[in-house]
């Protein structure tokens, strides 16, 4: 198991392009699978290894985690970073969701550090139970082709004017190989901190809905789903890098160069189309109203979230932001609380 | 509810190209489905209907059921179609499934009635409910991109030497819109025959699963499904066409020119690679073993079902079908069985 495990994850990071001399920044929650990840890292040579470690203090114990990893890192000769971020606190400034904040800290942290050790990657230690539960959990929410491609091994991330590469290089690994591995090991790890984050929907996901499943299909579906959300990332990729290559999208849409489009790029421009005009919440509906605005007749304006208005006239398709009244009562709504 | 009931399959058949005095076809089992696509059909003026209905010979009341048709049909003035076949029989002797046999029987009754009645469609009164269910039996089976596709409201069918449209109408429709449009238009029907195919697997996924994903979830997961299923159907026809842009495929593949391919055609140029070489059983694993033929250097050679392989050398994959001694020692199993 051990060799065959380490030999998985230095498999995926030379497919990114990365060898046993390149500096490498490590998500590290302490959990067991950060643990197990640090470690095959380590017994596979990887000599330029530092942890990296975010207090969101959502729990009165995390504190006492960080020190851990401290020590954790002191016992192997780690370089660690750490620190806090009271995310309760800047949700509740924010008027944002807890999870929100914590990802979006969470990611301007990796970005910090990212730029301040002059290092192009950070790895994370998502596996392969991770990513169905993923996939399946973003298929009951109703998400759109991106959402459904679930975790990529390779994603480039943009934070605060800075590039970096997010690689998750325990994709293909189960829970129970990681298991085994931090067994053999005789591996120390905080138990399962993210366990216990607010995300409930997850845990149900985990620990009932996919057991639902096996006993509904009468055979595992673990590899299936695995399976599913590798072939529906290489589509969406494909798709969405054919979207790319139309060009920029206009200001205005032109609904006959539109209705040219396959369904597929026609949807993903309106989309991209509608997040450069900055609309929030773009859902399934209101790229299809859009979407309908150029393959149908009526109706001839679509609302869009915040007041603002997407409206056919003369063969175009114009985004008509919010009057000035509602623009200055949000703003002030804003200022004032 | 009745007129948009009638307005949304009027509308499908619109975009379809069909208008009120096009000869169509419909598939009619005699259940809740099928008598509410008939009815809302005559009630929108489609004056040409004939009712086609395959009799599989699984259930011993199939043949009373048929006759439930014929009366249907008559009281209602519209031609009929029936026939028999004796799928269990038929199976039997072909060495195939239940399931398998009564499907290929279906549409090689449709495609007779469609050619003797020069007729381009047959309708099918699947529904949103059905294609949620597609979509997560496919899924939890680890289908391949096409499956994962779910059902298309057209679908263009070859068979026998000739090719006619399969029309789905109803997909945008939920069984309890159709069960209120039976109840006021005080409509008769079979208690749904299909309920009682071997199918139990889907009838698990339609009475216990989605519930349990509903639980889980804490809010009706059915909307979200039918988007995926919507979403995907899109995204995949237009990989599935973007491949057939690249042409025939080659009797050998260029291993080369597949690397140049995004991950998407690769995989779908390979699966279509196999096909065309009458390989069986294409599942994901044997995809992704010929396509890693292409992409990494070992091993040089895959297995494929019934000893065939593909073998890389000099930069080409080839096709080597089974030994001689293997494809007679099939063969005569074939003729003694």
């Amino acid at each position: 198991m051990a060799p065959d495990f380490t030999k998985c994850i230095v498999g995926a990071l030379a497919a990114a392009g990365l060898s046993t001399t390149d500096p490498l920044l490590v998500g590290f929650s302490g959990g067991r699978d950060s643990v197990a990840l640090t470690a095959a890292l380590l017994l596979a040579g990887f000599s330029n290894v530092t942890l990296i470690h975010l207090d969101h203090a959502l729990r009165p114990e995390s504190a006492a985690e960080a020190e851990w990893v401290a020590s954790f890192a002191q016992t192997r000769n780690l370089d660690v970073v750490i620190d806090r971020v009271a995310v309760a606190e800047l949700a509740a400034q924010m008027g944002a969701g807890i999870e929100e904040t914590a990802r979006h800290a969470r990611h301007a942290f990796f970005a910090t550090v990212a730029r301040e050790r002059a290092c192009s990657s950070v790895l994370l230690a998502h596996h392969a139970n991770d990513q169905i539960e993923t996939l399946v959990f973003r298929l009951l929410r109703g998400a759109g082709p991106g959402g459904l491609s679930a975790m990529a091994p390779k994603s480039e991330r943009h934070e605060e004017r800075r590039s970096y590469s997010l690689l998750r290089p325990m994709l293909g690994i189960w829970r129970a190989e990681i298991d085994a591995f931090v067994k053999k090991q005789g591996l120390p790890f905080l138990e399962d901190p993210s366990n216990a984050l607010p995300d409930f929907t997850r845990n149900r996901i985990r620990h009932s809905l996919l057991a639902e499943m096996e006993r509904c299909m009468r055979r595992p579906v673990h590899e299936a789903l695995w399976r599913t959300a590798e072939v529906l990332r290489a589509e969406a990729d494909f798709v969405k890098t054919a979207e790319l290559l139309l060009g920029p999208v206009p200001e205005q849409l032109d609904v006959f160069e539109l209705r040219q489009l396959p369904l597929a790029l026609l949807r993903r421009r309106v989309a991209r189309w509608l997040s450069e005009r900055g609309v929030s919440d773009i859902g399934f509906d209101l790229v299809e109203s859009v979407s309908h605005l150029a393959l149908r007749i009526a109706p001839a304006k679509v609302n869009l979230p915040k007041g603002a208005h997407a409206r056919r006239k003369a063969g175009r398709i114009f985004f008509e932001g919010p009057p000035l009244l509602l623009c200055l009562i949000l703003l002030s709504l804003r200022l004032l609380f």
